[in-house]
């Protein structure tokens, strides 16, 4: 499969998902008219802010499902959309942990009801109040309609168990990875490397690549062994994509990235960067920038400066090669179909590409 | 049935809903392991915030349930269970958006993690974000498996639609009635009565008991005219509940409700009793008292003695009477059996009891 095949097929998978997730939405804006046009409003922020995203998690779903043999696009676009609204509800609450007013530069749906409630006068504190408790409000309805949507997606009865398994298993993962996260963020001293990428894996790693992976495996009927592996496969690759978000966080370009390289920075994030540099001489001279909720650009850079120079960055450059090519060895297992191998190549290839 | 047989069987249904949770949290704990001691905390300290409760809504679903000839009681245990965990995913979270933590004068999930984040020397602030977080991720827990529990009862494929969608039924309305409410608070002029009673009725009363009633006769195998009838009661008598909860917030006796009567008047609470207050000339000269967060013990002397005065009392005792009565007159109805008439006759009767 050539690269513009894949890419033609990346975006068929993407209109599908976007389809359901459309249906999904309008039925709940008629039905919650019922309760007043505040709700509406609600359910139009929610959908706001699912669109325009990578839907990357789907085209897992849906990549897998079709290399091994798929065929009915429907079934798998709903399981594609539910683990995007889990998604969803997961970077929504997020930033309620956070206490965040944006992502990626643009507000949130905690964001948009501030604002909102700013202009019509409200004070700040009030405003607050409002977007936070919105955003609790609409990460309840996308966290259920994340399970409501594979139980609805038409499969069989033992077919939808099987999945909705896999549904449970990612947000059983991802909470155990937030709740390790904030402890992170409450403990003086900074993690371990290996604490770290546990955290990760857990946190996003099993929801985002290893759980969608099984999902669309499972629903095209693919053996144990195939299912068992391509898992694997979503673990190491998931690892190594953390690893290179904990890297552009950092080093990243802006533009490209959507994301300041100096907020991880200026928030003392746990990354592997920071566990490894904290074992280093070097850092001992800068680790009182990091983390400084003042932090200037020009001390952002002598931060970077230090990462670079104790090995920090080059130590995580070379191990998320190390998970991407762990990841593309699961894929050279003989009874991985060349379809699917053809297909997931790329993903690897991308992270391998960010960390030449 | 006279009371005590009532009582007997309000006292087994409870240790059935307990042996279901507490299978529950030991399945969940036991998986929790693998992530982490952390984890397994987080787990036990959700279990401990449902142990010791009313147990009220799982006691709606197996009285319509029984007193409609349904001998499955596993089964309807694992639906009204399901309710519980429904009902401590939104208390945890209301929670959140309010950011309290305490629940009737003793620390929630988010007091609890503050409390031991504070033990270990953490500031305030991180203390509180611990607590938060905790809470957050908790309440998710809840609710995801409130829907897994119905999933995963054992009822018939058919059985199981139907309940899921009057448990999509309960969340979707809580969701609308928690949004009106902080959209009351919000807003600077306090609402219409008519306008609190629609948000009760969603924030409350559909999930607590409109939804639960639905649930108990559909898994009976009843008849719809009996389903709607006991949805009708359930709306009815859960609005007077909700009249009462009002009163008893400013007038009840704190031993017995748990609840300070000071605490509703300080956070200026939109209730019937202040809706109507503010349409009477007595209101004006201390309702600048009403929300004082500073309220004195005496000040809220006042603020009750007007709330006499100005007839805002007598009117919700009256209003909540009249929901009370529409309910038994749906109780009356010929197409509902005398076991079921007989059994929540007295759940509206003590509605009637508080407001004598």
């Amino acid at each position: 499969m050539d690269g513009s095949g894949l890419l033609d097929l990346s975006h068929e998978r993407q209109v599908q998902v976007d389809a359901v997730l459309a249906r999904f939405f309008s039925l709940a804006k008629n039905r919650a008219a019922a309760f007043g046009s505040q709700y509406v409003t609600l359910w139009e922020t929610l959908e706001n802010n699912t669109v325009g995203g990578k839907r990357f998690r789907p085209k897992m779903v849906m990549c897998a499902y079709q290399s091994l043999g798929g065929d009915d696009l429907e079934a798998a676009a709903n399981v594609g959309a539910a683990f995007e609204l889990l998604h969803t509800a997961l970077i929504v609450h997020d930033d309620v942990i956070d206490h965040d007013f944006t992502r990626r530069g643009s507000p949130n749906i905690a964001g948009t009801y501030r604002d909102r409630a700013i202009a019509t006068g409200a004070s700040t504190r009030v405003a607050n109040h409002s977007g936070i408790s919105a955003a609790v409000i609409a990460g309840d309805l996308a966290l259920f309609n994340s399970y409501r949507l594979i139980d609805r997606s038409g499969v069989s009865d033992q077919m939808r168990t099987r999945l909705l398994e896999v549904m449970d298993d990612a947000l059983f993962a991802s909470a155990a990875g937030e709740l390790i996260d904030v402890d992170f963020q409450i403990a003086a001293e900074v993690p371990r490397v290996d604490d770290i990428l546990t955290m990760e894996r857990y946190k996003t790693a099993v929801y985002s690549f290893e759980c969608p992976l099984q999902a669309g495996a499972i629903l095209a009927g693919a053996s144990e062994q195939v299912v068992s592996t391509l898992s694997d496969f979503g673990r190491e690759i998931g690892i190594a994509y953390q690893i290179v978000d904990d890297l552009l966080g950092v080093f990243g370009l802006e533009e490209e990235t959507g994301k300041t390289t100096t907020g991880d920075l200026r928030e003392g994030k746990r990354t592997v960067l920071i566990a490894y540099a904290t074992s280093t001489r070097e850092w001992a001279d800068a680790a009182h920038l990091f983390g400084d909720p003042d932090l200037t650009d020009e001390q952002a850079g002598v931060l970077r400066d230090v990462l670079i120079e104790c090995g920090a960055r080059s130590f995580a450059e070379g191990l998320a090669r190390y998970y991407a090519n762990r990841a593309l060895a699961r894929l050279a297992e003989p009874h991985i179909p060349p379809a699917l191998r053809a297909e997931l190549h790329p993903v690897a290839d991308s992270v391998l590409g960010r960390v030449k």
